[in-house]
């Protein structure tokens, strides 16, 4: 029986949760712009023996709908998104195991600073860093970063495997040993250890050396959420950890097979890249309190969440259209953001030309429907992870919250004993990296060969 | 009498200090790529009740000295450059009322990122950020960052001002009163008090609304260098603290008023911009113990060290000349790096077309000289500071370490209660935020039409 189930804490730097309705939940914590939000999650999720808590990030506000602003701000739709590096290391300072990870853009930054970032974060917070590796989603990003418009999907993610060329490169320029740091003699590190990248790509050049040695794990851990053709190639090729979203347990494990056929076919050991969906989860002390919170909980939404929400996400004017009025062929081939909810809601809907109104029932956007929902006690909570797991169709949870800190407090406090009575979850961490407590061993030096 | 001086320390985020032989002192802690060497800094500084601590940044090893890296590797000069935004959480979560600056690049970034991580640094350490505006020294970066070569001088200030504009505007947008956050009516913000930048400039389009409310002080503090005439334009317009590199006494006080005359110029009040030249603190329990200690630091330093940085300052590769070759003026006009090493080393020699030995002997670069040397006891030291600060030469100093944390343990032990007893600087924090302790009032939103 397997007993290494992965847990991470899924995490917004802004206003709300995920959910766009938990800042309107009477115990949401108002103090998102201070440390003491971010460090108190991070305390509860060290006390529950996370893997990691990860940021998600845009780089604008969501502001497609209608093309305006102002609904979002009026109804606090995911409106404020600050640097999530910046407060997860607020989060390290507050912690000593938990693992930390952000999403950083290939799109809209530079490859030597997202590496000089990462490893620098790698060294402060003694090897328990990842980086999830996004290519962005829509035009309103471009347009706060002097471009004109948002990449296509797959070119975003050509560009983005050059960009993964240059980082773990320049991650991989010092030698474990090449500080020597004697002072007597001045010598301070063997020159022949230190090497210089010298990459010239169709997209980037970076010359190096790199200016941050090798770091305590070997390098960052690299986190990715491609489910679509183009973005599944990509995370086969990169990623150690995989965020997923899978609806139901059929469709989890069917996809989280074929993820990891990808993955073999791809040259690599399938069992060395997690995989793992988002939830929201629902726990009480009993299951009719649960009962109760999540229908609270639910009432949060509003229309214009999803709406807002689906608009960002694929960077189509949702207010453009009619509500029963369908997308064309072309329509739909031109979106470039999320192709996954594309493929989601033609999945569910079971229609290839859906209408707004599909994408919004189909795709659950701005509603805690959005991911599978584990509620009930503590102990069905647990039975309800335990049985996704071990019929395979995850190796783990990326656990959503529905309020804060309250969702991980429930998990911390009723979930994870009983996960820990069925076996499935550990009940400390094993080591200090998040490698380590990844069962990952430490990272050698990219095979670039392969 | 004034009472109000500035004490900054003037940290790297790298093996040494500004004084590479500093990694060569036998008393220099050898762990600067954990948190634990940057705290305990921290930590000694706000015990000396220190303005501020501010990182300095690089963005490439100084690698044009021969081209090549290995001799800076091989001695240790600066080639490791961290990410100082990253650092500067970890001092700021073991600390409360120090101020936390530091450099960021207007050439290799971009404003939107630039502003979002100083907005949310701002937010996280409670009011006490400043951003160093920097335009980059050289190749070297440029090449790091897709570019095929570093901008000249006053280019890179004429965007450098467009920059500032993109930042300040964000950082203004939304307005002191924005958020509601009023749960039962869904209200989140009033959008009529949150607006769009919509810049579009020459080289930089960024449209917003900006992620991050206002911050606790306003805005983040604005520091500058600039020195030579182009930057020195740019500092008056835009910077609240200016760091300065003045040899003598009699220098800093022509130039100190000099440039308090370019900012009352430009319309904004001299005493709303504070000024603190660069200095080496070396004190000693006696006065001879001091000396002892400035000869074993001295000593140090090797010839590559300035050799190397003068090439990466300046931009030219000081190995492809003999030592006594001159100068052109067209090689002296072409040079893009730091000019104000240029104006000086003529100023010193008084020689229109320098040689390379000029340089090295006119600017001290890589040596403790290259700043002026404040040493003897503690009463000694506060003597020399307070008559440049009395007879105008400053507001106060940037203190750079000879070794570390030594230079600040004998500052905060033995120089900083002899100021307190000459009256000149404060026996506490004033404030809670950067601004306040520098005595500026909370930051108004920009007058742009100033």
């Amino acid at each position: 029986m397997r007993n290494d189930m992965v847990l991470i804490g899924f995490l917004q730097a802004q206003n709300c949760s995920n959910y766009v309705g938990s800042w309107r939940h009477p115990a949401t914590m108002g103090d998102y712009m201070t440390p003491d939000y971010y460090q108190r999650i991070a305390r509860t999720l060290e006390a529950g023996k996370f893997h990691l808590a990860f940021f998600d990030d845009r780089l604008a506000m969501p502001d497609i709908l209608g093309n305006d602003h102002r609904s979002a701000v009026e109804n606090g739709v995911r409106v404020v998104k600050m640097d999530p590096t910046t407060i997860l290391m607020m989060m390290g300072a507050a912690t000593s195991r938990l693992g930390l990870g952000s999403t950083y853009s290939t799109t809209y930054y530079e490859p030597f600073h997202v590496a000089r970032v990462f490893a620098t974060m790698d060294h402060m917070l003694a090897g328990r860093v990842a980086w999830n590796v996004v290519t962005s989603l829509n035009t309103s990003e471009a347009h706060n970063f002097s471009q004109s418009e948002h990449p296509d999907h797959d070119l975003r993610y050509d560009k983005a495997d050059e960009f993964l060329e240059v980082v773990l490169g320049h991650w991989d320029s010092w030698a474990d040993d090449a500080i020597i740091g004697d002072r007597a003699s001045g010598r301070f590190a063997d020159p022949a250890k230190v090497s210089m990248l010298k990459h010239e790509g169709r997209w980037f050049r970076s010359k190096g050396p790199f200016t941050v040695p090798r770091t305590p794990q070997g390098r960052p851990v690299v986190i990715q959420a491609g489910q679509s053709g183009r973005g599944q190639t990509f995370a086969a090729r990169w990623s150690e950890l995989v965020f997923a979203v899978y609806p139901r347990l059929d469709i989890a494990q069917a996809n989280y097979k074929a993820f990891k056929e990808v993955i073999a076919k791809a040259g690599r050991d399938p069992n060395s890249v997690r995989v793992a969906p988002a939830v929201y989860v629902i726990a009480g002390e009993t299951r009719s309190m649960a009962e109760d919170k999540m229908a609270l909980i639910d009432k949060l939404a509003k229309p214009v969440d999803g709406l807002a929400l689906l608009s960002e996400a694929l960077n189509f004017d949702f207010a453009s259209k009619g509500m029963d009025d369908t997308f064309s062929d072309d329509e739909l081939k031109s979106i470039s953001g999320l192709r996954a909810i594309i493929d989601r809601v033609v999945k569910v809907t079971g229609k290839k030309n859906p209408t707004i109104r599909d994408f919004v029932d189909g795709s659950k956007r701005g509603t805690i429907h959005e991911f599978p929902i584990f509620h009930g006690s503590g102990r069905d909570v647990a039975e309800q992870m335990a049985a996704w797991y071990e019929a395979e169709g995850s190796d783990g949870f990326v656990v959503a919250a529905t309020h804060l800190p309250g969702s991980y407090e429930d998990m911390t406090r009723l979930v994870v004993p009983e996960l820990q009575k069925l076996g499935v979850y550990r009940k400390d961490y094993q080591g200090a990296t998040l490698r380590e407590n990844l069962g990952l061993a430490r990272a050698e030096p990219y095979d670039w060969k392969r």
